[in-house]
């Protein structure tokens, strides 16, 4: 046996923290799906008890040492050598486990599993003053992780760079001014555009079996493999890649409206195809994971809303689904199928909004965590700051802390920065769904006919081999030419909804 | 923060043990029942890293340092403290595990998962020759095994002490004798009592969603608690404790036949009982743990065959089970159902047969086993020695390999001693249960009527909840008055069949 080099070193050890944090993956995973209800207070230990020998393995000293070897090795490696990707992403993911105290970990931790109690409580009485303690101490705590990281211009900027590397507020203001403009302008036009329709002709009869089927053949022609996958229901839909060869999604089910589980069947089999793409040789290893949110997101809602959404899909699976989906030709046509899957209209909640509006909920969330880690927002006047905001961009009055700042439950797990994600997802799955119909010519007539095998070796090809060799705007850039920009997703709005 | 004793150094240990191991439960389970088929080999990758790491935890110098510090302080502890127990037993595990050469380990495990792929090979052409040379090698590595564990009178006691501490082939080749000759003598009676009903009267349609109510219905009138346990669909019935409040069953459905998933589900619910009998505050220690396989097996056969074949069970159940299968009532009267259900002949499977011969199976594997370990019967023997065996005490000529010594997987995966406790646990639920009835006036009674809280606390109290604190003989003794005797169990079949 030869003695192994520092790379092959790192590499090990990689691996090994990738085996550990598959196995709390799928510990979570059960945990939704099967576990029986008094397991919780066992499985919690368990899933802290991995995070802990995760994180000890993930700071070694030992590790540190091979990684400051491989970085003076790599002079002699060529330039191009994708193993520089490896070195590079193990010293950023180092420096960010070392950089943080083990009483921070422990503190943010614990504050985060109290302060989710708080914001459903909060919840339940609909006062947000239950709320704001923890929120209070939740920013306390993201600056003091800002710090431990280090930042340049705003603290926000390291948190920022958790989710999405390299991006920063500068560039996040000002792509979300474009796009805002764009949004508030366009939403008059879609309104009109997709109002002739009511949402509620759609309502019927759509037992669960029948829309589990559905689901399956779409997310089967989609090419998510399930060999390598499976659905099952949770209360929240979720993906999670639990390992090389298994990835496994969640819905729930609406009997009376088949498009809420279809829809999040191909939101979360988009993060499923990213994940049955990453490569297998690299597994564990930074190029064989996933690069960012905003790379993540783009594959979920490019499948949910740049495919799911348009008319050319349905011109396929409309017919299809009439036969799964008794007495639902006789309730709506393809054309008010359509009106009402793409319906436009402002409303309060996040989740439940469409394709225009749903942006517009990102930016304001993003101006008030933003002001709240810099110390221009106190805690406090979350509430007073989100409905003016609210009112500014969607014309409309919030009325509880329900329908406004406590919808999310992000802010209470302690996630300040995540948001932008969302958005960065939407303008990129538009960009590059533009460059793929570009580079594809008659690609649009393979998805009226229900086919997406040349879309989806597109996406394998420009994104997910990849895995981290490159950060976000560049791997953009490699794949359309430019990095994120909110022209390409307005330009789809406008043609959609004008 | 007060410096912890040795003993809570120990109990830690033992428990972040129990987590790794408890994990590794939940990736089995699993991989048996969701698991997608292309994660097998990560799934496997994940498995040998959980092992490896427990056995390195488990193994540690500085566990065996408390140990001794342990061992050495607890004179001056009262001579009926429980942590005695715990202290022994963690010796017993740590001594095993430490006598274990480290390449030992990963040729065992080698070789097992080789050996079984053999035998699946050697099965599907009923072909012994392709498995005899990994039997020879499973024979070495036990041999060396035992060696490494050290043994008195012969290698075959140290094998069956990993299964059941403190017995020995001299005291079990008594037991069996008696036994055989008990079980010889009534078989005859036996046939003819329960000859005069076609079993294939029972045969109808059985719905598995109205098996899997009916199971249910019995399983949690047995008192198995569906808030820290469940039942999903196996290829082979299992149980699986994976935490404290999580115990899980398995089991599979003859369409056919509804007491086939039935009887598994009773059998593996009385493991399951155990498991929830287990004490919360001891738990992830030895006296939180179950003690030997021959005790385990004592609470399934006590449900399924003391319980579940008896008359006055189905005097309850017989009327409901008509209510869950139509056509039941019209099939077979509730003697013709006893009949059915306890129907005695010598057959070749011995997963399928009845009360009487299933322990002449056992006895049979016993005696070529322990000749195999102690070297008087060579691998390329076992074909000849197995049929000429089974003849005499079957009276049954065995006519191919699959029908006689590759039938069961136990020795593919390098199980050798494993077999005696499946007759220990016939023993051990006979001599129980009689105790159990001798102690509770009215019990059966109460089984009549479908009420099994007394017996379920009579076994809490008297079995689960003192864990590893006492060898399962003197277990035995404390709940019986007696260690394991084939007397009570010769009793209870005489009392049936004749």
């Amino acid at each position: 046996m030869t003695t192994p080099t520092v790379y092959e070193k790192l590499t090990a050890r990689s691996r090994e923290i990738a085996l550990i944090g598959n196995a709390s993956a799928l510990l979570g995973w059960d945990q939704e799906t099967y576990m029986p209800s008094k397991a919780v207070a066992y499985r919690a230990e368990q899933l802290s008890y991995l995070a802990g020998l995760s994180h000890q393995l993930s700071t070694s000293a030992e590790f540190g040492e091979w990684l400051a070897v491989a970085e003076s090795e790599q002079s002699s490696w060529p330039a191009d050598d994708e193993r520089r990707a490896n070195v590079r992403e193990w010293r950023r993911d180092y420096d960010r486990a070392t950089r943080t105290p083990a009483d921070l970990v422990t503190e943010l931790a614990r504050v985060s599993a109290l302060s989710r109690e708080a914001w459903l409580a909060a919840r339940q009485k609909s006062d947000y003053s239950h709320f704001q303690p923890w929120l209070d101490k939740i920013i306390a705590l993201n600056k003091r992780q800002a710090d431990c990281w280090g930042w340049t211009e705003t603290p926000y900027n390291a948190l920022l760079d958790a989710y999405e590397p390299g991006s920063n507020a500068a560039d996040l203001t000002a792509l979300f001014a474009d796009l805002r403009q764009t949004l508030v302008n366009l939403l008059p036009a879609a309104m009109k555009r997709t109002g002739s329709v009511d949402p509620a002709k759609l309502r019927g009869d759509y037992p669960v079996e029948a829309q589990q089927k559905f689901n399956r053949a779409v997310a089967e022609a989609m090419g998510f493999d399930f060999e390598a996958g499976r659905i099952d229901p949770t209360t929240h839909p979720f993906c999670s890649g639990m390992g090389f060869g298994d990835c496994r999604l969640t819905t729930r089910y609406d009997e009376h409206d088949f498009t809420s589980s279809l829809f999040s069947i191909m939101h979360e089999a988009g993060h499923g195809l990213y994940e049955q793409g990453l490569r297998a040789e690299v597994y564990g290893t930074p190029l064989g994971g996933s690069v960012s949110l905003g790379i993540h997101e783009s594959q979920s809602r490019l499948w949910e809303n740049q495919i799911g959404r348009s008319r050319v899909f349905w011109e396929y699976w409309y017919p299809r689904a009439c036969e799964f989906f008794p007495g639902l030709k006789e309730r709506v046509s393809l054309d008010e199928f359509w009106t009402i899957i793409n319906h436009v209209e402002p409303s309060y909640i996040r989740t439940e909004s469409d394709e225009v509006t749903y942006n517009l909920h990102i930016i304001l969330r993003f101006e008030l965590e933003k002001a709240l880690v810099e110390g221009t927002l106190a805690a406090a006047d979350v509430p007073a700051a989100w409905n003016s905001r609210f009112k500014e961009l969607f014309g409309i009055e919030v009325k509880t802390p329900n329908e406004g700042c406590l919808q999310d439950i992000h802010w209470s797990l302690g996630g300040l920065g995540y948001f932008p994600t969302y958005t960065l997802g939407n303008l990129n799955a538009a960009q590059l769904f533009r460059t793929a119909l570009r580079q594809n010519a008659g690609l649009e007539q393979e998805i009226a006919q229900g086919r997406y095998t040349r879309l989806l070796a597109w996406l394998r090809q420009n994104i997910h081999q990849h895995g981290r060799r490159y950060l976000p705007d560049n791997l953009m850039k490699l794949a359309t030419g430019e990095p994120t920009r909110a022209q390409y997703f307005g330009d789809y709005l406008r043609a959609k909804f004008s």
